[in-house]
């Protein structure tokens, strides 16, 4: 059995992102395998990398000759398996544990697979949306996931530093790579002050500056 | 504090069928408060719901004074508030836990949101999708994600009479409401033989039968 986690990723890849947070956070070492999502039609449909994760996505990780799929599941199965309170990615107690899986669902479910490479391709293909219609689609459900992710931490005493308490949790390690990507859209983010306060406290440790897109192996030389 | 559990959801919503299958599976009994998703421009968007939850969309559990929204961290809430293993909602090794969340994600993070009611009207205000392109729609992510859960199923030896194992998980609880969904939809199922197997497993559980959208208080008397 192999040892050591592996991880399958592309530099902009915010579920790829995410789970670059995780383990940073964790201080789990890891080695990278990009996984190039638009060359040659996108490395992700390749016959060996169906062969790990057959829904052709990243990212996936590799535990040892265990692989696991699906951002989320990444991040909650790391949790698992180094179970120590200071990294700990949920708080203890059931309501705030409960509190910051809704955040993370608020982005995972709710804004980032509406604005995902293969939906802004169907939108051309089905609609033949041009890139303004492409970007003004994007950030129509970034503005409408962002004003309730804002409300949900504005109202909530829960919400310190972080979306969650004083220490990050997987709630900011999801709304990173959203707020990055509300960027790229030129979305104005005036409205969502807390969002945005979070983003600038998450990026002031190593844990997310490491994980950023720009400083990954497969990122291009200048962005 | 109030007592007890009140599910605010829709009878259609397959977020909201997710959590009844949870519930039901758990043995949990619970107050429904039905939210009008079409009626009026939608219950969900009125002030006294949105200061319950203020992303405005269903189901939402209130545990006494304690408010959940989004159905994964209910679903997860429920299972950690209530860890009696004969009722558990994820298995208890975390390989096992990690396949299961993956299955929730690839429905809940890749197929459901694209379906989603909101998501249909913007295409049809941005591009002027007409019914039959929404259908199209529709069915090609839900086909995608199908591919992808199949061969995730048929792949794995943990898949059992379920889709983990010989108990029904939350994998169940979230591949059942898209199965519904499929068909209605009129999507050809026989490329996805273990999907329809499990789906017909789960609805000869009372569980799964009770929780149903057409049992439910708020649907309408011939559907």
């Amino acid at each position: 059995m192999a040892s050591g986690l592996v991880l399958y990723g592309y530099w902009r890849s915010s579920a790829a992102y995410r789970v670059r947070i995780a383990l940073n956070l964790k201080g789990l070492s890891y080695e990278t395998r990009p996984v190039h999502l638009v060359r040659g039609g996108g490395e992700q449909h390749a016959p060996d990398y169906r062969a790990l994760n057959p829904q052709g996505m990243v990212p996936c990780l590799l535990d040892g000759d265990r692989v696991i799929t699906q951002s989320l599941a990444i991040m909650e199965y790391l949790d698992e398996m180094h179970p120590e309170l200071e990294t700990a990615l949920l708080p203890v107690d059931a309501r705030g544990r409960a509190q910051v899986r809704a955040l993370v669902m608020m982005v995972t479910s709710d804004i980032h697979p509406l604005g995902n490479l293969r939906v802004l391709q169907q939108l051309e293909s089905q609609f033949g949306a041009d890139e303004a219609q492409r970007a003004e689609w994007s950030r129509h459900w970034i503005a409408l996931g962002f004003q309730a992710i804002e409300a949900m931490l504005v109202d909530n005493a829960a919400t310190g530093r972080y979306c969650h308490g004083e220490t990050p949790s997987m709630a900011d390690a999801c709304l990173v790579p959203q707020v990055y990507n509300a960027l790229r859209w030129k979305l104005p983010l005036d409205d969502y002050p807390t969002v945005w306060r979070i983003y600038q406290a998450c990026n002031e440790l190593e844990a997310f500056r490491q994980a950023a897109p720009e400083v990954q192996p497969d990122a291009p030389a200048a962005v």
